[in-house]
C-alpha cells in the first residue's frame, strides 16, 4: 500500500472544514489524523455532524492537534491563522490556509482591510497564492499555501486569459452573486432563515476584502495596476456563485482566447451557453462563458462555481494534490447531485 | 356614493393579471367588469385561484370582455396587445398595456427584438410611457399608456437623476437580478421547481428586449445616446428585482442628488444602507441607495423593486390613478409581508 | 371621525408583533402608541425594520409602554407575560396574550410543559382562549383573552365540529408542518439559513406543550378526554402550517358537517380539493378539507393555516374586533399574493 | 483487471436516470453501454447535461439500446416498463425496474391503481421486490427486481421490525413527507418554480398507488392484513423524504427491536434523536428514530430516505450490486453535501 499522507484540520466544524472532511474522505491517500474546533472540543465528529460515520467521524475533537502530521490545513478565524501558521512551518509542517491572512503580498492592506497588522510581513513574501491554474508550480514546492477567497476565484480566473496575453484593460466593473454559505456558519439575524428566504442585497459595497486580494494578484501577473468595481450581492440559495464581469478593453476574440489559456485544465471549462450555478455544485469546476459585446465595445464574461468547492476547500485539495505530486484531480472527479 | 370606474382586465391569469386583480381589490374607486384569459375560459376566476373569493371571485372568464368599461389593462403577450390595441382605443377605452407593443418610440427596433413589424406606428407615437416618476404629466392625460418592463423601471429611476441634470455619461454597466415570476407563469423546464431550487444563471446577455426600451426613455429625456451593458440574472425566489449599476460618469453628490430629485416621490426611497429586496415585497416601491466610488471614479447605485409590484402591477395602478385624477397611492399604501 | 381605540404593543420586534403591526396599520379604529422590545430600546420602530415608515416608523421603542392606552397585545416570552398580565389587568387594561401563560386552564400543567409554577391560577381561569370560531361568546365580554398556538387552531378547527356533535372519537393521530418562522426570530445554528435551507425534520415529538393545550379545549367544549398522538414536523419555508389528521371515530357525513358547523364562519372555508397553504398566506383563513376513508373507517381531514396569521396575530386582532364590538374581519379582509 | 458489467440505462433523462448515472460513474465494475430517452434521441448525453462529461458525456442517446449488454435498469413510465420487461427477460437480460409495474404480486390491483390490465401475472410472480433489508437473498438470485416506490420504502423499514417478530399491530397512520422530485421531472403548473416556492399540500389521500404496494408486502412477509392510513404532503424542495408513523400495536421495546433488526445493515442506520432529511441526501442511507408514546400507546416511528436515493436509483444499485456479488455498498459510501 502506498503511503499516506496525515494531516490536521484546523476549524474543522466551519462550512469549509466540513466540505473539507467530506472530499478528504474520498481521497485515497489522505489520513485525518486531527480535527480542532474551539465550539466543539471533547465531542466526537460524529455527535457533532451525525452523516460522519466510520474512522473518521470517531475522530475527536482537540483545541490543538494532538498527533503528528504532514500538512494542516486552516480554516480558522483570519487572526488565528495569522498567528498559528508561523508556529506550524517552524515545525517543518506544510500548510494551505483558507482564511486571508496570507493572501495579500502588501502587509500594509491589512490593518485597513482585515483591522490587524500583519506582523509576518517575511512569511507573507514566502506565501504562495494557491490558485493553480496561475501558480501551479510555485504551489508544488510551497511550504505554505494562501488558498484563495471564493470571489477572487471566480474573478481571477476570468480575468486571466486577459491579462497573460496582455490585453490592455480600461475598466472592470462586477457584480458577483454568493449562496449565503459563504457568510460563515455563525448564525445571525438576517441570515436567520425566515428572514434570509426569498430576500436578496447587496453588501459591502465600498470596501470587501477580496478587492485588494484580486487586484495584488492582477498587478503580480500582469504588471499592471487595474482598480476594479466590485459589487457583492447575497443569494436565497446555500450554495453557489456567479461572478458577472464587463471588462472594457482591446478587442478580443472571446472563445479562442479563453479555450487557449485553459485547453489543458480540467476544472475549468469554456462553455457556449451562460452557465448555470447547480452545474458545478459539489465540484472544483469553474465555467467560464464569454463574449464580446460589439455595442458596447466590451468584453462580457460570466463565471460560475462552488463558492465551498473551487472557492475554498476543493481548491485547497487540487492544492494539496499538487503540493504531494499527486494527480491533480485525485478525489476531486465529482459530478454535481441533480436535481 | 362616489362614482366607480370600470375596468377590464386581459389575461388575468397570469403573474401580472393576478397582481393587478389582488391591488385592485382594494382599490375604492374600480370595478372590475371584465376578465379575459384564453386558458381558463368559461370557468370562474375562484375556480382558477381559490384564494379569489367574493364578488371578483365568481366573476366569468371569457374571451373578450363583454361588458361596457372604462379602461382596459392589458396582461397579454406582446403580439396580441398590439392588435387589441387599436381597436380598444378606436372604441374610446383608455388603455394600460403591461406587455412591450408600444414602449419603443421607434418601430424600426421591433422586427429584431420582438419577432414582429410594428403595424402601427402613429399609435406609437401617441403611446406614454407609464414611468409616473418620469411622465406623470403626460400620463394623466394619456389614452393609452404603455406600463414599464421590470428592470427598466428598476434601472431608469437609478439614472433618471443623472439625466435630468444632464450629468455626463460615459459607461453604464449593469446587472439586474429576477425572480422567478418574471419569466411568467407557463411552465418550462428550467423552471420546474426541482431544477430552479438552488440554481441562478444569467440570460439573454447580447440581447435583450429591455435594453431598446431602457435606451429609447434615457435618449428621449436626456438627448443623450448611451449604450448600455445589460446581464439579466435570475434567481432561485418567486418575485423581487435589484439592479447593480455602475456609472462611470461626472463626480456627482450622490445622495444629495438623488434624494432631491425623489423628494416629494411617495414610492421612491432613498436609503442610507444597501436595501433588501424583500423589504419592497408587495409593495410599489423603489429602493435606490447610492455612493461614489472615489477609487474607480464611478457612481455605484442598487435599485430594489418588487418585479411584479412597481416592476408591474402596482405601477398600473398608480398609472391607474393619475389618469383618473384619483390619489396616487390609492389601494397602494401596502406593507411587506415579514418574514 | 369614529373613536380610536389606542393599542400597545408588548414584544413588538418579534415576528408576531411585527405581523400585528402590518395588520393594525390597516385598521381604521386603531391607534398604535406604545411599543415595546427588550433588544431595540430607543431606537424607532422604521430604524429595525425599515419597511415600516409613517407615524408608526416613527415611534420609539420602549421598554415599557407609556402612554395610556386600552388594550395591549402581548407578544412576549411566556414567562414575562405570566407576570406582566396580572399587572395590566388591575390597571383596567384589556389584554390579548399571544404566549402560552394564560392558555391552559389547568395550572398544574405549566411546571411540566412550560418549566414554571403558574402563580395566578385565578386569573387563569378568567381567561378566555382566543378561538372565535368557538369560544366567541366569551371572547366579547374578556378582559383577558389568552391567543391559541398555532398547531393548536389547525387542529381545534378541525375536531370542533366532531366535538360539538358528540361524535364518538375512539383515537386522533396528527401530523403537523410548519414553517420556520413558527420558532420565533431568535437565530439559532439549525435555522441557519444554508442548514435549513432543504432540511426539513420532526421535533418534540414526546412532549410539545401545544398538546395540553389541545387536549384541554377538546375537554372542555366537549366533555371528553382524548389523548392526542401529535407530530410536528418543521419545513423549508418562512410561512404556513398544514395539519393532517386521522381521526377513528364514528362514521360521519364528513363534508356536511364541516359545511353546517362553519356555514356562517367567514374565516374557515370547507374546500372540496387538498388545500395549499400559499393559498392562505397573509390571511386570516383557515382551509378545511376532509373525507371519510372508508377502507380503513377514518376521518381524515386536512387543516391549513398561515402559522402567523389565523395562528397568530391575525387571529389576535379577529379577537380585538370581537372585544370592541367591530366587524370581526376589520383589516382582516386580505388577499394572499400570488405567487 | 476486473470484468465489468455492461448496463444500458432506459429513460436516462429523468430524475432517477440521471441519479443512477451520477452513481454508476463512480461504480468501479460498471461501463454504461446504452442509454435511451424519447425527448432526447440523437444527442450526446452532455448536451442534455452539460455538467457530465468524461466518456458517459458522449454517449448518444438513443431510442433503444444498440450495444449488447448484461443488466437493464429500467427508468421509464409503468406502462412502458410493463411491455419491455419480458422482451428484456426473453432476451436473457437482467433487469432492475425502476417502475411500479411489476411490484404488486396481485395483478388485480392494476387497474383500480395503475388504469391498465396487467398482462404478465407469471413474469408478475417471478419478479422479485427490491428491497434488500428484507428480499437480499432472493434478490441474490433474481433476474428481475421490482425496485420500490420511494414512499414504500421510507414506510416499509420502520415497520419491518414489528412485522418479523409478529407485533400484533392494530392500526397504522401514516404522514410522508416528499421534495418535489418526487413527481417526476416533467413540468406542470404547480411545479412551476414561482407556485411552489414556500407552497406546500397534500395530495391523493383517497387512493395512491403505494398504498397496495406497502400492504402487498407487509402480507406476505407477515402473513396479516393491515390497512395503512396514508398522507403524502409535497414540501417546497428538490428532494427528500420523511414518513411519520403512529402505530397502534402491542407495547415494543422499540430502540432495541429496530437496534437488533438492523444491527447488520450498512444502510439503515437508528438514531437516538429525530433525524434531518439533509443528513441523508445523495445517499443509500435510511435513517429511524423510534419511541413508544406510553401516554397514547403507541408507536412513534420516524424514518428519513433520500427519495432519489435510497427510494430510488441508489436502492437499484443495492440491488446491482447484490445480484452480481459485489460488496453492498460498492459506489453507495457517500456522504451527504453540508450544508
Amino acid at each position: 500500500m502506498e503511503q499516506e499522507i496525515k494531516v490536521a484540520i484546523y476549524g474543522a466544524t466551519g462550512y469549509t472544514g466540513v466540505e473539507l472532511l467530506n472530499i478528504l474522505l474520498k481521497h485515497p491517500r489522505v489520513k485525518i489524523v486531527g480535527l480542532t474546533s474551539q465550539s466543539h472540543v471533547g465531542k466526537r465528529l460524529k455527535e457533532v455532524f451525525p452523516f460522519l460515520e466510520g474512522p473518521v467521524g470517531n475522530l475527536k475533537i482537540t483545541s490543538d492537534a494532538e498527533e503528528e502530521y504532514d500538512l494542516a490545513f486552516l480554516c480558522l478565524p483570519h487572526e488565528e491563522s495569522l498567528e498559528l501558521v508561523p508556529k506550524l512551518l517552524n515545525q517543518g509542517k506544510k500548510v494551505i490556509d483558507l482564511s486571508g491572512a496570507y493572501r495579500i503580498k502588501n502587509p500594509q492592506i491589512y490593518p485597513e482591510y482585515y483591522g490587524f497588522q500583519h506582523k509576518y510581513p517575511k512569511i507573507l513574501e514566502r506565501a504562495v497564492y494557491g490558485l493553480p491554474e496561475i501558480y501551479r508550480e510555485r504551489i508544488r514546492n510551497a511550504q505554505l499555501v494562501a488558498n484563495p477567497g471564493c470571489y477572487p476565484t471566480s474573478v481571477l480566473l476570468a480575468l486571466y486569459p486577459l491579462i497573460i496575453e496582455r490585453v490592455k484593460i480600461e475598466k472592470v466593473v462586477i457584480t458577483s452573486l454568493s449562496g449565503v454559505s459563504g457568510a460563515g456558519r455563525k448564525p445571525v439575524q438576517h441570515f436567520h432563515f425566515p428572514e434570509m428566504y426569498g430576500d436578496f442585497f447587496a453588501y459591502s459595497l465600498d470596501k470587501h476584502r477580496h478587492v485588494p486580494e484580486m487586484e495584488s494578484v492582477i498587478k503580480e501577473i500582469g504588471e499592471v495596476n487595474i482598480l476594479l468595481r466590485f459589487s457583492p450581492v447575497v443569494v436565497p440559495t446555500s450554495r453557489g456563485m456567479l461572478s458577472s464581469l464587463s471588462i472594457f478593453c482591446d478587442k478580443v476574440e472571446a472563445k479562442e482566447l479563453y479555450n487557449e489559456t485553459y485547453k489543458n485544465e480540467k476544472f475549468v471549462r469554456i462553455v457556449l451557453e451562460p452557465p448555470h450555478v447547480k452545474h458545478v455544485l459539489g465540484t472544483n469546476l469553474c465555467l467560464l462563458y464569454s463574449f464580446w459585446d460589439e455595442r458596447v465595445k466590451c468584453l462580457q464574461v460570466i463565471s460560475v462555481i462552488d463558492n465551498l468547492g473551487k472557492g475554498a476547500s476543493s481548491q485547497a485539495v487540487q492544492n494539496f494534490n499538487i503540493m504531494f505530486g499527486f494527480e491533480e484531480d485525485l478525489a476531486l472527479n465529482t459530478v454535481p447531485s441533480f436535481p
